[in-house]
């Protein structure tokens, strides 16, 4: 997506061989019209796919989520890091690591709001590792119900989530790939070498 | 807001006394389309007011934040509540205490999106006892930028935060305002009574 990939370009910063700050339009300060054509984009990605909920993860997830859920007109479930104090009962409770923050947190989705027969579209900011996005399958599959696919704002393609993702039959559709941050500078995945001619 | 109190009529489930629970269309599960709804009417109800920001705490304000923001088209800016790795300098900290968790949280807002010219709008899933809507406000003012007052989505009127923001002097838009949980009925605010006859 060219817009969002300027947007990097233009605004994200280079915190490390690992880490791209954009927190001035994704994870902090919060471009809307941005957020919309993001979720709009996801739509089309997935169109007629048949998705009947979308699943997201707190906090920065919820933005594109919302906007992607809006287009779609299903619900959006965010799943919650921390205990609610008023999610109590029939809960899918996930392990999942974070390699950035070196420690596991407890991911819960209340089993109210996922049936059999939903199919999930997942929505997160990053694929990094891809520890939250597995998470996240793993809950919906849980009940039963189908992972049509990830829609990933940003991925960082020379991480390994990505893979590990197709290697286990899921759609990926990330509107940006980071190919590097060698040397504090963002480079993309060309697409072209996606599709390898034949 | 007759659709959002319909919705809190059929949906919303007392807990106590003190807590009322939404988790079907607002904490947890979310309903975009309403969402959409509540940011049109926060924006219609501030119409004039030259906002140039919203403002709002992670998580469950985010959705109804960026639709007020979509609407605006201006930035959302979510405070956090965790440190985040990627938010270190130039940061605004503020202590909000939490009467339901019994424990105060720090948070952040990063300077650099916010200067003295701003005019901000303020959102929020709940207002309670206006712990957190008046530590966003203080984060607001550390700045010099302009407080243009408070949206709220579900407003427990029956707790102190209402008149402690209006005795600041704030502007206070509840689109939902609860009188009571009382004997686990959910009762409303009659909006006639706000408006006294001369």
């Amino acid at each position: 997506m060219k817009q969002l990939q300027d947007k990097v370009m233009q605004e994200g910063l280079v915190l490390s061989n690992q880490v791209l700050k954009v927190d001035s339009f994704l994870n902090h300060q919060m471009d809307p019209v941005l957020m919309y054509e993001v979720g709009k984009e996801f739509v089309r990605r997935y169109a007629g796919e048949k998705i009947t909920k979308v699943l997201t993860i707190e906090s920065s997830g919820i933005a594109p989520g919302v906007m992607a859920a809006l287009e779609l007109n299903v619900p959006l479930i965010f799943a919650r890091k921390q205990k609610s104090l008023t999610l109590r009962d029939d809960i899918i409770v996930e392990k999942i690591y974070s390699f950035t923050k070196q420690e596991s947190n407890e991911v819960t989705v209340s089993k109210k709001y996922l049936s059999a027969d939903d199919r999930v579209l997942i929505i997160d900011d990053f694929l990094a590792n891809g520890e939250a996005a597995s998470g996240l399958a793993r809950i919906v599959e849980q009940v039963g119900a189908t992972v049509v696919g990830f829609g990933i704002v940003i991925e960082k393609s020379f991480q390994p989530g990505r893979s590990m993702l197709l290697d286990a039959g899921y759609r990926v559709e990330s509107l940006v790939r980071v190919a590097s941050l060698q040397d504090g500078k963002v480079s993309f995945v060309e697409e072209e070498q996606e599709v390898p001619a034949r």
